[in-house]
């Protein structure tokens, strides 16, 4: 008999050489029928894998991500399958499971394949799946492997052979087909019920430009055909909410070739909307104790050899700049936090005048490789909502908390609904990795659960992700999507107030370091006004829109009235514009949908006369005639709805 | 007879080898009492130089900058004089008048100098002025001259007039004292009625660093003794509002090695001070039309390549910037409007959509050598309170007028009241020179003297000081002290649209180049904060004000009703702080007059009583008790009298 302990700490027995199915045929037929993939001892295995020691076991279903992942890899073998069964002679190279599906990279010889080809492909792959095959790990020796691969002419596995050492090489066989693998399959094909190929890319082999180049083709696997339904439509949605196309059709930013890739240009909207984001939070750090301070974009390279950024990004960063004269150094500022420690340098402290909190909305630039840019979301120069908060271990508790309230205000008041935290500590058994007292560390650690605990957060701990400086507090967003997204942060740093030797004289009068909280609820602009872009598809909260509504005259006799409502709406501080051309209303109506414009406010003859606007809203219609200043008062409980108090 | 013509167009008769002076004596007795040097066809004269052809002749007064330099340049002689009386042996080098007086450089041998000696100088060099000695110009040939300084051993005055041709040799004696000169002096000695030296410093012979290091001495003169005395208190109050001095002071601003030197760091205090210029300019930018957007900080080489700022400063700039990667080369950004010209080139433009105009508070970055850093009026990187109006030409009279209204409503709220404009057109008779249509030039040259004249300004006309791209007009500010610095600039720009192929859709049709103004009123934040603090020593307008007023607690008793006052004011949207420190209410009240919060409450046992605060005005004193309504309005009154209307 083993033991076999669950995630839930129960442990029972059962005979040796039973199965991962075994286990959850154990504990009941529904688990065993959604059983797909399993781990022991944090080794992925297959749920027919015989288990012959004690040990901990993790059963998956297709809701877990590492269901997700055998259930891709398992398809991307019946990919492969279908490949050689309409393309005799195909080289197959590797095809593993990726975030959202798989893909397999192929040498097709002379052979091409385009998006024209993928019914076929999938027909071929959903007859395989109907076959109900079993997968089956085969263990083999190297001098086998070569050989099998050697027969087929298949230069790319015989190369990746003879990269493994014997003994540890596996084969996984289903149906007719056989593949080199190492393993993580679900039960059978016939779970797979729906399939989709995505489209093909050019790939080289290994990565290596040198090398030649493979084709690549993705596709996505559900256990429903439902499940595809909703993917793709979700995949529809998100190319048509792409913040990229969104942005060009709200005038928010554009590139320029020349000024250069990943450096954005933010027109006035977007330069609007930018303003108004900041001065939200401005408004809001400003109540919380928060003092803005403003730094210059570079710094020399002495700086950041300081601060560790150097020997850290330097080689991968953008170069030195030199000057002409006097042979300094310089480097474009990665960070803004080597500049803040020197602001808090710049005077001797108490802890009476503790904490400081300096906060800059501080453009910050990082090499990327260009293949890497997209959009607003990879960019290589940012601007950060970043503070840094100076102050004695004592203070870190309140401190937390506080940030913490500050970040949920900010989602709260943009519509980001659905998210959760990681807490992020050391690994206790390697004190060695990480600088700064065990005292220190238990108090900080201690200060975010706290936190977190208080503030109600759904949280999970990952134990050892803290970074070798201190302990961490991320937030991950879900949007309208279900995609998730990294926002926020809070990291508790005892390493550069050590490396800036920073200091404040205790109550006892003796000098003491301060502990330095970094945290940026925004993350950076650039990327939270594309996620927000896509969150929203444009539809921002109303506080926040470039123009809240739009006066559509129906014919240009109502122009005087239209800028008469135009000047009151002014004074209600309510951002609208006017559309006077000579259109017909239908067409003015259309074209500020189009906009995103959350209301339209038409003035005609009947307007005019009773002194009201008709008013449309976004996506909704008609919602009445009524006057400027009930008008005013529907904007206003809408902002007030959305934007939080704080 | 010749015909001499004066600066008012009238034409005069004198005997050939009559003087500048005996034409003023033809003017007026007052006239030649005060003459002091002259200008014959555009070349320094002497007064006492016979004029032997028709020309233009202009005289010059201690009130015009030439008399000044004839003046301080005429006392660098005395100076040179005692000093070889006093110290035998001395070697002159050179010493010419400069802004303010003059200096001489001189090789002491073993001897030294210093500010204890200078009392025996000036009382030398006054024995000399009274002897109301003529300064005489002679002519020698190039043997007599080296002759003259080989026999006294003078190495420096020989490589000088070795390098001279024979026959364009002077010297100027007066007394027993000769010096090579190329002339321009006052008629004699006696004029200079007060002399003061200021300073020595090291001085390279010919600024080489490898040549001998001489001592240089620095002084000023005047005509009365009144002047001295007036210049040396406002050298005084200069040094005592010295912006580097203030900002310190006034925690606005520091510096930091570590970052590097010319990169200010704000902080707290001066971050909102900046804010808040910001804000005032955004919001009359605001009505007057303008959007802002926002650029990277940095651009390819390639977009400054297109622009010509790499051709000019390219290699005296800061360095370019390499990636790890894809040889890609980056510039930090020197100007915004290479980048404001790629946004406006984001989409096409019809000329019903013109004028655009992008306003940025853009941080550039200048390379500059260490030595010529000067607090924040020199610096590497400043934030310009940039814009770049694109228009047609038929637009550039409007526009003109309004960006100088934007400049009269920038310097009437901030207390500058002094200020004078200079324009600068392009030298009719090298057109060759500059780029761009005689159409457009005239044009533009018409609407900057229009808009000068019809806004009422007090302007010089400077022909050819117009830049190659365009003709413009510059403000120069006279501070409290009687300085005179460059504020606002406004220039018409033909090149840039030409360079990024810029264009709109006239209503012909047909493509059009517009045409660019750059402007910005404040200049640089960085500079015009700098000079408002040394024009204001730190006494900025109310609305300016980091702190507009401190509650000042007699005893801890009275806190709680400080605190009370404080939230009323805050309800007022008055900045103030509270000093609850244990200390006496005289050592609070010094304290605050120190920082220069404008106003001061104190609050005690009365003022509770009664609801009311005590209110001292910063450097005037008390004003009475009131109620803080009455406070608020005297605070609103004050503003509105110095915040102008736009």
């Amino acid at each position: 008999m083993i033991e076999i302990t669950l995630p839930d700490g129960s442990v029972k027995e059962f005979p040796e050489n039973s199965t991962p199915m075994d286990v959850a045929r154990s504990i009941s037929e529904g688990l065993a029928r959604n059983v797909i993939s399993a781990s022991f001892n944090g080794t992925t295995v297959e749920t027919a894998t015989p288990l012959t020691t004690d040990g901990n076991l993790v059963l998956y279903t297709w809701n877990d991500d590492a269901g997700k992942k055998a259930f891709w890899h398992s398809s991307a073998h019946v990919l492969a399958q279908a490949l050689e069964e309409l393309y005799p002679g195909v080289k197959l190279t590797i095809g593993p499971a990726i975030d959202n599906g798989f893909y397999y990279d192929v040498d097709l010889g002379d052979k091409t394949i385009s998006d024209k080809d993928f019914p076929d492909i999938e027909k071929k792959m959903l007859e395989i799946a109907r076959g109900k095959y079993d997968y089956n790990m085969r263990s083999v020796t190297k001098a086998e492997a070569l050989d099998y691969y050697k027969k087929q002419g298949n230069e790319y596995k015989v190369e990746l052979i003879e990269n493994l050492e014997d003994g540890t090489i596996t084969f996984c066989d289903h149906s007719t087909f056989s593949d080199l693998c190492r393993g993580g399959h679900i039960p059978n094909t016939g779970i797979i019920k729906a399939v989709k190929l995505l489209n093909t890319a050019g790939a080289y082999w290994r990565g290596d430009e040198n090398n030649k180049q493979l084709t690549r083709i993705y596709g996505i696997s559900f256990p429903k055909q439902k499940d595809l339904t909703e993917y793709l439509h979700l995949l529809e949605e998100a190319k048509k909410r792409d913040h990229r196309k969104l942005g060009k059709e709200l005038e928010l930013f554009t590139f320029s070739q020349k000024v250069g890739q990943g450096l954005p240009l933010w027109l006035p909207k977007g330069a609007a909307l930018r303003e108004r984001l900041e001065n939200f939070l401005k408004k809001a750090q400003k109540k919380a104790g928060y003092e803005q301070v403003v730094s210059p974009h570079i710094g020399q390279k002495e700086l950041y050899v300081t601060s560790g950024h150097y020997a850290k990004y330097g080689e991968d960063s953008f170069q030195p700049i030199h000057t002409p004269h006097e042979g300094e150094e310089f480097l474009l500022k990665p960070m803004n936090c080597p500049h803040h420690c020197e602001i808090y340098n710049a005077r001797p402290w108490s802890y009476k005048e503790l904490p400081k909190r300096y906060a800059e909305f501080g453009t910050v630039y990082r090499y990327e490789q260009s293949g890497e840019l997209h959009g607003l979301t990879r960019v290589r120069g940012f601007t950060q909502d970043d503070a840094h908060i100076f102050c004695t271990p004592d203070q870190l508790d309140d401190e937390f908390k506080s940030v913490i309230d500050l970040v949920l205000y900010v989602f709260g008041s943009l519509g980001f609904e659905n998210f959760t935290a990681q807490v992020s500590l050391r690994d206790p058994e390697n004190p060695e990795k990480y600088i700064g007292s065990d005292e220190n560390w238990e108090k900080a650690e201690n200060a975010i659960l706290n936190a977190a605990k208080e503030k109600g957060l759904n949280y999970v701990i990952e134990t050892g992700e803290a970074a070798f400086y201190g302990p961490k507090l991320d937030f991950m967003v879900k949007d309208a999507l279900g995609r998730s997204w990294q926002l926020g942060t809070i990291q508790v740093d005892y390493n550069l107030p050590e490396r800036f030797d920073l200091s404040y004289k205790g109550s006892d009068n003796e000098l003491h370091r301060p502990v330095m909280i970094h945290r940026a609820p925004f993350g950076s602009i650039e990327r939270f006004v594309a996620i927000l872009l896509e969150h929203t598809a444009g539809n921002f909260p109303l506080w926040l829109m470039p123009e809240q509504a739009i006066l559509l005259s129906i014919s240009e006799k109502y122009e005087k009235y239209a800028e008469k409502v135009l000047s009151l709406l002014e004074n209600y501080e309510i951002r609208a514009l006017v559309d006077h051309r000579n259109e017909t209303i239908g067409k003015k109506i259309r074209e500020a949908e189009m906009k995103k414009i959350p209301y339209m406010l038409i003035v005609g003859e009947n307007e005019e006369k009773e002194g009201t606007i008709s008013v449309r809203k976004h996506g909704e219609g008609d919602i009445g005639t009524i006057t400027v200043d009930a008008f005013a008062k529907i904007v206003e409980n809408e902002i007030n709805r959305t934007l939080k108090q704080f």
